[in-house]
């Protein structure tokens, strides 16, 4: 049985770290921060006697021994850190919710046969160094380390050296790589990041798969003429050629949107930006995203084949480099059940669902079975100092993690 | 009769001023490098016979007197500075053929009967201040001095201590508005700054009227969800709104087409415009320009009623700020004929057009009849380094202007 006031309690005490005067947080990846709420986090899991560790990356482990502690962990967990300006949930809920399970572990008075772990990842958020969950990425060696420890932030500290300067050990990175056998299954407890719980009512989402974006960045190349001085037909316009660009990435992925698939133009720069100058260049950022590879590859030949055409026809040229174009990750169907059992048994209205956003738990899925929970959070938003999710819902999540724990780990 | 040399001479004499290492130049308004332009065309003036004078703000007069000097001026000129990173020729071409202009009449040795002045005018791109034809807004008297003076720079300086720091007498500002009477005609060679004359093959423009601009800027604003957490039917999508409305605006614009109407959305910028978030808010400059006022209306008309369509099925919310809804210019029609004659007179192919950008001459239009004479440029190209014109193209419009002063002082 959850409790609801230790979840309040460990809210608060979170809540100042990295707060921003206007309210949300900047809690930076390997940043002193982020740093800082690990110590935190540390110091509860120890006082619910958990045997703590930090892998050679600066990833948080908590262990409690199973009844046969020589059986793979089941482990739980989420990050702490968040993009700059971000809400206090993202990430944030996982680990409370992981506290709150192992609190009830913890006064149920007996062990689990399998061991316990909960895991802190650090630097989930892409913002600083441009490479998103690296903790978990680490620590199921599905990391390129040498290329991402030479990423640079914004100020021109390298990952390395932020990482170091946070703790880590680099010379012995590899051994932070969980081997085979070490877990029986990871899972994961996160704001929904998005309003489909919020519109079907439901409290829990069973994440069936993880989406993976195919990135690309395509720029028009038109010609930048005077606007009063060049009649309609002679005109070679990059934003008019991209604005039709633009709904054709809405109309395939609308096309697609039985296959959970979605695809958005999020940037759009223009050259050169005058009232008075017709758009000569115009550079967009495309993210297409889906739980199933075929649907996400028709989306984008959709999108490749109109912008032959806009090219042809407005006699624009157009330039496009794929940024990535990963796989969708299918989570494992006996966790996937077990965590529809607990909603049963709780009686509480579950959805199954794809996660648009990627997470730690898609890192994990390559080395255990694992499962992600999502809650509500209100109107969907996220990376936002208005990011909310109520303390209800939390204690749900943490309700569905604890049943699941105890059913893998039994 | 027109001597090639004296131009390709001046040309060169200006082209080091306000230059640039990479080609081009700026060569600001109320500048220092303006400046400097000012003082070598005005000793060229005087060398060619010409009362030199300064304005209250600064615009550079010379005068030559005619056989009856109580009669009005028939006055010619352009412009010297130039946007940040220009060409050599927008607004230059205008003074060096009056030059050349001035040149050949003094060769023919007698007196006009009207007297003649070569007017430079101060400040006519709006790239510093924000406001275009400052020089000739004031002589017309269709400036509001007052409120222009306290325009600043992107350095925080105002116009008024530029203007002063250039050698401006403002307390007696007044003093430079041109009074009835005192001119018979103003005649302004120009670049073209599009490709219609290069299209038609014709070497010289006999503009018959200015358009002039109505602008916009539009807000649409959505709601900026996770591009990956949010299904496509649970989008409010700015930019998916904001694409609708461009293309809006060139279909509206290509209808008007038939009455030289021209449509155009120039900027563009987007909130938050991150590669994995739905744009929550867009802002548009769009920029409506003919010679038919009816005609601009109906375009902004139907780009309103476009919009408020797409906020009701796109359920996304707009904000419309009219910057400038200002009157086209129409042009004397007997400075016209003079204009037409002189190239019939020498064989040229001309073409009756519109002008799409502002120029000096269509603040002149208000005191005196006046007229304005494109020369081609290469690709339509201007406000940019490559901008270009030919010498001989130059000769042609500096001889047009010629045989239209000396009809129009005869």
């Amino acid at each position: 049985m959850i409790e609801k006031k230790p979840i309040i309690q460990d809210l608060e005490a979170l809540s100042p770290i990295g707060a921003l005067p206007g309210g949300g947080v900047t809690r930076l990846a390997f940043s002193s921060v982020e740093a800082e709420l690990h110590r935190l986090v540390a110091r509860w899991l120890a006082q619910l006697g958990g045997k703590i560790r930090k892998d050679a990356l600066g990833n948080l482990i908590a262990r409690w021994p199973g009844q046969d502690d020589s059986l793979p962990a089941v482990a739980t967990g989420s990050h702490l850190d968040s993009v700059p300006q971000g809400g206090k949930f993202d990430g944030v809920v996982g680990v409370v919710a992981a506290l709150a399970a192992m609190r009830a572990i913890r006064k149920m008075g007996s062990l689990t046969r399998h061991p316990l772990e909960v895991i802190v990842f650090v630097g989930e958020e892409s913002s600083r160094f441009g490479v998103a969950t690296l903790g978990s990425k680490v620590m199921s060696g599905s990391a390129n380390i040498e290329q991402y420890l030479q990423l640079r932030d914004a100020a021109g500290i390298t990952l390395r050296d932020a990482a170091k300067e946070s703790g880590a050990n680099l010379a012995e990175i590899e051994s932070a790589i969980r081997q085979p056998g070490e877990l029986k299954a990871f899972l994961e407890v996160h704001i929904e990041q998005g309003r489909v719980l919020e519109e079907e009512a439901a409290k829990i989402g069973v994440v069936t798969a993880i989406a993976a974006p195919t990135r690309r960045q395509i720029t028009i190349e038109g010609r930048a003429d005077h606007s009063g001085a060049t009649p309609m037909a002679l005109r070679r316009d990059a934003l008019t050629a991209a604005a039709e660009l633009i709904l054709a990435v809405e109309e395939y992925g609308r096309r697609e949107a039985v296959h959970k698939s979605v695809a958005t133009v999020g940037m759009l720069s223009l050259k050169p930006g005058a009232m008075n100058v017709i758009p000569g260049q115009v550079s967009l950022g495309v993210d297409v995203r889906g739980i199933d590879f075929a649907s996400i590859q028709r989306v984008v030949a959709g999108i490749d084949d109109k912008l032959q055409k806009i090219c042809q026809q407005r006699h624009v040229s157009a330039k496009t480099q794929q940024l990535s174009a990963d796989k969708p990750v299918q989570l494992d169907s006996t966790v996937i059940a077990s965590i529809e059992a607990a909603c049963q048994k709780l009686s509480l209205p579950y959805r199954l669902m794809p996660s648009g956003a990627g997470h730690d738990a898609m890192n994990m899925a390559k080395i255990t079975p694992t499962g992600l929970i999502f809650i509500p959070c209100k109107d969907g938003i996220s990376h936002n100092p208005r990011e909310e999710a109520t303390v209800e819902d939390i204690v749900l999540g943490a309700e569905v993690l604890l049943h699941t724990i105890l059913d893998l780990a039994k």
